[in-house]
């Protein structure tokens, strides 16, 4: 007979079974799936999905937890148990009929956006809007109560474990004290020697050759995992069989090569988790943010650093042939140029932290209550001129409409993106201080040593300790904005 | 409350939408998965094999089964129930330990097999087939005493309802009358004239692309389906969504243009099947031979016939250039040449049945207990001897050893090809009669009758009527094993 402990193992281990199917076939659904089979595969996905959440919520699951926290168990296996009560608890809390009230909501709003967004119809998408918000307030509700914290915080707990949005005010008023000024800085200074554009096409064969190139630079494992092509690039598939893709436009190469890396930040860390607790929840990625800081740590501080730039320059142009716009120093500013825009996902890292400002006060006011959808806009037409100098009136498609995750009711992700980043800055500063010859050594092609750092400090530890463990492990203190503010600095000010 | 035939749908509903996981889970391991993903994925798999098991086999489905029966049904809803019913009886009739242990011992002699066959180690491997041997028995026995049918009788049934070995032995003997003799004059009257063979290199893209126009010519439709690489060509995935894989050698096309025309023969019955009935067993294809009737339509009734080679030829001279081999009628004399070999899946239509044949004599006495694992060299020297005139002594490798079936232990699988083939005879002679026009129709790209007909006749009936009826429905008369031997001496010796 399996002790309490043994049983919710073997539950988990068959949750992670599930898992695996919904992955794959959720990736086949974005890379592979002709559109005809939209309708089953959703059915398939949805019946999986039902089947989860019954083996997750199971009455028995709750006595098997409760029974194990009598039982003696190691450090590994008390943090396993933690990670199992965190999946239950935020599954159990939740009424059924929420949970599909929900999903159905957020669906509808998805599917209208699809064909809003590219008519600038606001009024027809805050209709559907307002509805998920409607119901992610009664979700914040509920899992507040449950944790005891503010609606907000209880949504934040989703995507990154022990994060307040008290940290996250004190972390974005410091941002706002220095960042706009600091862009107008770079934006000046990069002003007088713009990068010169590159011209005519890049062939997506020799793109994907070069993409497939730089994985193998960077460590990919090509025995667990593949790349290929999707509308929205993601890493998804399972730690045994990553699954990462891209896209391509035949006018430019950067985007997509950068992509592949940045998917390849993600794929290191699945494909590194710790195996002997495969299947497990204290086997998992740690969080949102933490793997958001390895996505961030190879495209922003490895990648799009000057050495590394220098190490990839010959397979450039071994893939597109010689034009001025590749010439090794051209090459470095086009990867480094800074330029504020409209669109979130198309930002350099010097502005990207604006769009998330803006989009968690906005979001964070709309959940706690002190704002409606119908403000939404002009906060946002403010917001986009005080943060980045823009003018978005009117221009909804290029504005508030034009990310996924509120239309799927996924608030509380968005400050992770910032976090990542400035968890990874922090990362690779002590990185680089303990490895003082790492940025010899990056041109010269030697990733070893970084590799094995992050092996070490991070992607080996799953979801053992908290982040703020994590953080405070690696690199001896909680997280501290000032080594992104330092990094920025010293990229684009030096 | 829905009563017991709505729950019976609502299961089946429910099981096929775990199997629609299943196939395309299976589809990605044949087509996409990096080979280390290989471990996990057999994991999630068995456990969703499991699962629906469980479901299946479910004491209460047995309940509903019992009451369903004595509900006032339609036609169709009967039918349906009656296919549910031989489901659920064919699950539930094994023990989970014999069906765990079959597993096993299948898939240890299969994987050992991959080895086993390169080195022609018939040792190594009768000594895992014989536990294979030992367990389908017992399977046999059980199924057998359940029907009220011999041992093989029972294997046959799940692969081809309705069929028994006392049919076959009448189509064997009969066969065994004049097919050796008519190989040997197709043999002797092809010698006068051998086609020249394909010279240079067929590349891969080329190849590709004309296996896409085969397709589009023969009505796949691409919104529900789509063709990929696999090492050993199938037609998987759903009705909605069919995936069918090839194989490209450089230096030949043929085989894998038919290998495409074969397949997509398969997949437009699974693509035509009745959609009201989706997802319920009377909405399923009606049986294994039944399915490879349609693709041996396609592949061996209309694509090897000098009408559709006509058809075909521009497109192959576009992707391929002009060469010697590829004039027409050299081209016409490769796509028909007869040339028996010790290969079962490379043999032409005329030596095909004697593969066959000699496999059902060989399995049906191992299964009966007539003959043991350790009679099935010197017997298969035998037999290939008297029905090809080949010589396999000590040649395991392409011998007795050369098919996949076996190791797995789905011992009255070989049959339904030949079963297939002369299904697809008596359909097509029976359309041809119907459609006097049809061969000018042919060579003009006129396919919309044949694909019309099959529709009609075949593909929206899903398992509604039993395989006799269809044929008789279809062509008037059961199965009729001289409409085969006529299309042999007419395209082969005419």
């Amino acid at each position: 007979m399996n002790n309490a402990y043994q049983q919710l193992c073997q539950r988990f281990r068959r949750l992670s079974r599930f898992e695996h199917l919904s992955a794959i076939a959720g990736w086949d659904m974005q890379t592979m799936m002709p559109p005809g089979g939209s309708a089953a595969r959703g059915e398939a996905l949805a019946e999986l999905s039902l089947l989860r959440h019954e083996l997750l919520t199971d009455k028995q699951v709750g006595e098997w937890l409760k029974a194990a926290e009598q039982q003696s168990l190691t450090d590994t296996e008390r943090a396993n148990l933690n990670e199992m009560t965190r999946q239950w608890q935020q599954s159990s809390v939740l009424p059924a009929s929420l949970v599909e009230a929900k999903a159905i909501a957020g669906s509808r709003c998805e599917h209208a956006w699809r064909k809003q967004r590219p008519a600038n119809d606001w009024s027809g998408f805050s209709a559907n809007l307002r509805d998920v918000v409607e119901l992610t307030r009664q979700e914040a509700d509920i899992r507040a109560n449950a944790n005891g914290t503010s609606r907000y915080d209880a949504l934040l707990d989703l995507y990154e474990p022990g994060m307040t949005s008290v940290q996250l005010d004190t972390i974005f008023a410091d941002l706002k004290q220095w960042l706009p000024s600091l862009l107008e800085q770079v934006v000046e200074k990069q002003s007088h020697h713009l990068p010169q554009p590159v011209t005519g096409t890049f062939p997506v064969a020799a793109q994907k050759k070069l993409g497939l190139e730089a994985m193998a630079l960077l460590g990919f494992d090509f025995e667990h995992g593949r790349l290929d092509v999707s509308a929205h690039p993601f890493c998804g598939g399972v730690p045994q069989d990553v699954r990462i893709t891209t896209r391509y436009h035949d006018t430019l190469f950067l985007s997509a090569l950068m992509g592949v890396i940045h998917e390849t930040g993600h794929a290191r860390y699945e494909q590194n988790l710790p195996a002997s607790l495969a299947g497990l929840p204290a086997g998992l990625a740690r969080s949102t943010a933490v793997h958001e800081s390895q996505s961030l740590m190879l495209e922003m501080q490895l990648a799009r650093s000057a050495q590394f730039l220098q190490l990839i320059h010959p397979r450039v142009v071994e893939a597109f042939g010689v034009q001025p716009a590749l010439e090794m120093d051209n090459f470095i500013r086009l990867a480094q140029q800074v330029k504020p825009g409209l669109i979130r996902v198309e930002a350099d890292e010097v502005s990207y932290p604006a769009h998330v400002m803006l989009r968690y006060e906005i979001e964070r006011a709309l959940i706690e209550g002190d704002i409606e959808v119908d403000d939404i806009p002009s906060l946002w037409d403010e917001k986009m001129h005080n943060y980045l100098g823009l003018d978005t009136r009117g221009n909804y498609q290029h504005g508030c409409m034009q990310d996924i995750h509120w239309t799927d009711g996924a608030f509380g992700y968005f400050p992770t993106y910032t976090l990542g980043a400035m968890y990874a800055a922090q990362l690779f500063a002590t990185f680089r201080q303990q490895h003082p010859a790492v940025i010899d050594e990056i041109s010269r092609g030697e990733l070893t040593p970084l590799f094995n750092w992050l092996k070490e400090n991070i992607w080996q530890h799953g979801s053992l300790i908290s982040v703020e463990q994590l953080l405070i492990n690696a690199t001896g203190e909680p997280l501290n904005s000032q080594f992104f503010r330092r990094h920025l600095e010293q990229r684009y000010l030096a």
